[in-house]
Formats: C-alpha cells, sequence, structure tokens
C-alpha cells in the first residue's frame, strides 16, 4: 500500500466514518483501479491535499450542493449527508444548503435531495 | 415597492455590488414577473431568509460548487465569482472549491470554471 | 397565512387535486422554509400570476416537456402528468408531448418518461 | 428524393421559414445521414405524423420549455424561437414559457433562455 | 411492415438479444409511434446504416460510455451492457470504459455506472 | 518531477500532440493543484494504466461520444476530436460517433457537436 493510498483512506475514514472499507471494497470487486483512484485521487489527492484552506465541514458543504443540483446522484448524496454530520455539519445547514439551491436547480432536483436529507436525519433519530 | 422586493434587492446589493440594479433592469427591459422573482424570491426570500444560518461567504461558496458542476451557467458562475470576492471569499478558497468539484463533474466542466475564475482574477488585478 | 401563500396554495390544489396539502406538509416536516417557496413561488408568482396568458392545459403540457427532457425528475414528472389529466389534458397529447422530446433528449430520458406515462394511465384505468 | 424526406422538408420549412433548406446544408457538408434523419425522423416522422393531435404552436411551446430547462442549447433555442414566433406564437406565451421554467431549471438556465429570448425579439423588431 | 422496419428490427435483435420484441411491445402499448421510431429511426437509420464504418462492438462502446456519462440513464446502461456483452465486448473493456469515464463525469455517475455493470456480470455468472 | 507525472505527461502529448505543455501551463496559472492532477490522474493513472486493454483510438471514440451527449464541454470536444485524428482516427468514425449520439442526446446536443467536428475538419484541410 503506497503513502498516496494511505492518506487518501485516511481522509475517506474521517469523512465516511466506519463504512469506508467497504465501500471501496465494494468497487475493488468490479475495477481494482476504479476502487484505488477513488481513494488515491478524490480523498488522497483532493480532499486531503497539504496545501487545502477550506475545512472539511465547508469541504462537505460544497459537495452537498453540488450534488444537489447534479440531480442524478442520488446515493452519492444519501453519502454525503452522512459525512456532513459526521464532520459536524448541522441539519439546519444541511437543510439550508439544499434549499438555497432551488434558486440554481428549480424544484425538482431540490425537492429530491431534500427528501434525502429527511430520510438520513430519520435513519440518525435527528428528525 | 413591497417589503419583499426592499430585502431582496438590498440582499442582492450586497452580493452583486452595485452591477445589480442594472442586472435587474436589463432581465425587466423582456419579462418583468422574471426580474421580479429574482429579487423577491432569489435574494428576498431564500438568500436573505431570517432564519439562515450560513454566512454570506458560505453561500457563495455552495453557489460557485453548484454553477461549476452545473456546465452550463457560465455568466452566472462569472457572477457569483464576482459575489463571492464581494462578501470576502479568498482566491485561494475559490481556486480550492472549483478543483474539488473534479471529483464530481469531471475535469471538462471544472476546466471551463477554473478557467472563468482565471479571467475574474485578472479583470481584478487578483492574478 | 400571508396572501401569497393563500392564492399559492388554491393553484396548487387546482393542479395537484387533493394530494396537495399533504405533498406541501411532507416538505414543511424537513424545511418549513422550502415548503413554503414552493406554495408562494412555484404557485403562487409563477403559476397564478394575474398576467399569465397561458391556460392551466398548457402550462402542463410546457412542464411535462421540461420534465421529460431533464431526466432526473421521475417523482416530478409522475405527479405532473397527474396534474396534467386533473386539468383536462388528454392521454393522446401527453403521448405526443414526450415522443416529440425523443428529438430533443434522445431515446433514454424519453422513453422513462414514456413508461412513467403508461404506468400512471394504468393507475387511472386509461389503459 | 423519397416520401418520407419529402414530407419532413416541408414541414421544417413550415417552422424554420426559408433558412430550413441552408441549415439542412450545413450539417450535410460534414454528414449527409445526420441531416437526412434530422429531416425524415425530427420532422416527417415527428412533427409530421399524420396522427398528431397537438397544433404547431403548442409544439413550439413544449420544445421552448425543453430547451430552456437542457440549459445547452442556446442556438436551438434561438431556432425554435424564431420558430415559435413563424408558428404565430406571441412574445408574451414565449416570455411566460421561459419564466414559468424557473421553477424546474433554476434562474441560471431561464436567465440564459430570457437574454436569448430578447436578443430574438429585438431582432425582428418587438422589442 | 415496412423495409425501414425489418431492417431495424434485424438489427435491433442482433444487439439486445432475443429481448428485442418485448421491449418494443412494451412501448408500443403505450404509444404505436414511439414504438415505431424506436426500430427504425434509432435501430434502422442509426446503428444500422449502409455506410456505417464502426463494427458493432465499438458502437456500444461508444453508447456506454455516453449512457455513464448521462447519469440518468439506468435502464438503458444496463439494457446496453447486455449489448456490448451480446456483441462480444468483454467484461475488462467496459470496466475500463466506464473507469476512464471519471475523468468526464466525476465519480458519481461513474460509480452508478460500474456498479450496474458489477450487476449484470453477476447475473451472467462472469463475476 | 515524480514518476506518475513524467507518465501523465507523456501519455497527454501523445493524446494531445505538441499543445499539452501549454495546455497543462495554462491551468497551472490559475491552479497548481488542479493542473497536477489533470496530467497524473486523468493520463497518467486513468489512460496510461499499465492494466488498459482499450488502445487509444477507441479511448478516443468513446470519450467523443461522452463529450457529444454531455453538451456543456465544446471546448474540450474540439480538443478530443483533435486528439482522435492525431491517434489515427478517421474523419468518418468521428462523424459517425457523434452522429450515433443523436439517439442517446437528441438533435441540439448532436449538433453542436457535428458542427465543432465541421470546425476542426476544416481547420486540418480535411473538409
Amino acid at each position: 500500500m503506497n503513502e498516496r493510498y494511505q492518506k487518501g483512506i485516511e481522509v475517506m475514514r474521517e469523512h465516511l466514518g466506519p463504512d469506508a472499507d467497504q465501500y471501496v471494497e465494494s468497487i475493488r470487486e468490479v475495477s481494482p483501479l476504479f476502487a484505488r483512484v477513488n481513494v488515491e485521487f478524490a480523498f488522497g489527492d483532493i480532499y486531503g491535499d497539504k496545501s487545502n484552506v477550506l475545512n472539511p465541514k465547508i469541504q462537505e458543504l460544497i459537495t452537498l450542493s453540488a450534488l444537489t443540483v447534479m440531480g442524478n446522484a442520488a446515493p452519492q448524496l444519501k453519502l454525503h449527508i452522512h459525512c456532513a454530520l459526521n464532520e459536524g455539519v448541522t441539519k439546519e445547514e444541511i437543510v439550508e444548503t439544499i434549499t438555497q439551491m432551488i434558486a440554481y436547480c428549480g424544484f425538482p432536483a431540490a425537492t429530491n435531495a431534500i427528501m434525502i436529507a429527511k430520510e438520513v436525519f430519520k435513519e440518525r433519530g435527528l428528525l
């Protein structure tokens, strides 16, 4: 296991929590390269770059707004609402982020996102 | 001018700076309703809601990531990079927000966004 | 309950039928602001503007084509096929609207839309 | 020239006006197949199907809302605003169609569309 | 049954295998025109054009990358992974095509695609 | 310069030709991290992975179809049409790839792509 992978999986575990390793494993079963770059590039190079100035809470908020407007990333949005809560983002900040996106993606994508948030909040006993 | 419009245009001026009124006017020439809801809904109801917990800097960062991944909103991305700088977001925070989006929208949309940021930074003498 | 909300919920009930109130309530549980602007902005300001020249049937047809090509709004497309039928749009007009969209969004999004229409028609005993 | 092509080019000329033939020719220079199916399929099979129940005005309105929300079809949106006007759709109906789309695609795509409409209206002396 | 339909359904059966006819029938129940152009245009005019230089394997690979990045076409992506395997594309080529797309559409759409591939490979006993 | 970067820039030069270094430099001026991962990840990890089974011609064809359907990546589509020609893909294969995409993304995105191809072919004296 190289250094980039090691840094990447540590950053990934911080954001995703204990499910990180299983998440990677489930991709590795079909594509070892895909699994490797998901760890090394997304979390090692990007989320974990040593020059970064945004803290993990803001990293998660800008990801939530992006996944909301994309509108075709329900599993990833659900995952990152968990990540955001893991990093200390509040329920109110998540709801407000999604609500602000109505102005950029309209009601359909924003409504689907707010319903996913509702589902996660219920799973975690926050609603 | 009703109360919602008044609140909206004030919030809009804070984000967009002195160009806010001309921006609205340019839309009003073709659609008074469109111009009105742009002020009253987007800035009055959403950006300016009294229950909001996100500060204007974070409001702009989550908008920047969203406009980056949408990939079809170049004029609005340019406008909101100006807004972000107006609200005190740093060049480094903007660049990092766009760079993080490579993981969510791939290189084409992120590259187009980083080039728009470069252009705005040059216009404002920041690069 | 202010005047905009009152107008919005009336227009919304006309389009959605008896499910309108429950729809709004389900959003309000996670975000009162989101629920409020869905009623006041989307239905009060937009669908219900007093200057409108398009009738409710045409309002629903242009929404159906938009939701079809967006391709990521299955629940909203299903809802608006119901709305269209509620407003007197015929099955043939709905099918033709979706079919015309093949030229603008290709077969995948159009096929997913036509299958949702088929499902709604069966639910309502129209097929 | 077969029968489908003949029907297609006639329907296309009705919608696009005198520019139809040049439009097709400009595509044919790079791909004869692309040019042929644009006429035979889009206008012959779809817009011109003998079972159609929507009139040309409504055909253009549902296309305008679709092109607005797609947000990446500026040349086609411009072309179809001309088509809509050619078919007797009014300026007010076009503006209202685009404005309604704010609710489905947010402000960026809708703003870009309303600005294209403004440009076409000015070209034709309607604004 | 005209000549274009006949050619189209033959090409379609080659790609989709024995499910082709049932697929068309399921669309015809709601829209005969939609079903007809799916066969005549998509498979007769496009996949089956006599001037084509790309072989069916490459036709399927370029469709797989397109459906991956679109991110809103899960049923069609599943169908075309079957088509690709039917045409002799290997599991490794499919996985590599989807993995390459991370660079163009980011992780969410590519992850959803790789998971659909995993599911199809398991159904066919390839994993 | 590390090994991944070295491999990446070599693969990138093979695809892009002599403009590769200037392309990277133009991004590095605004974001060194963005420029670095564009080389190391996109070309080093993905295009240049030692386990790859697709040859450079097919790598470019699947990228062309993806960029066509995305519809918001005009500069990248232009760049990759050059890459495809650099790798020995023929004009006919490029045109057919884009034309096939009509079935998946509709006419607007496909038309914009075919016009970009036409422009590149003219620049290179192929049309």
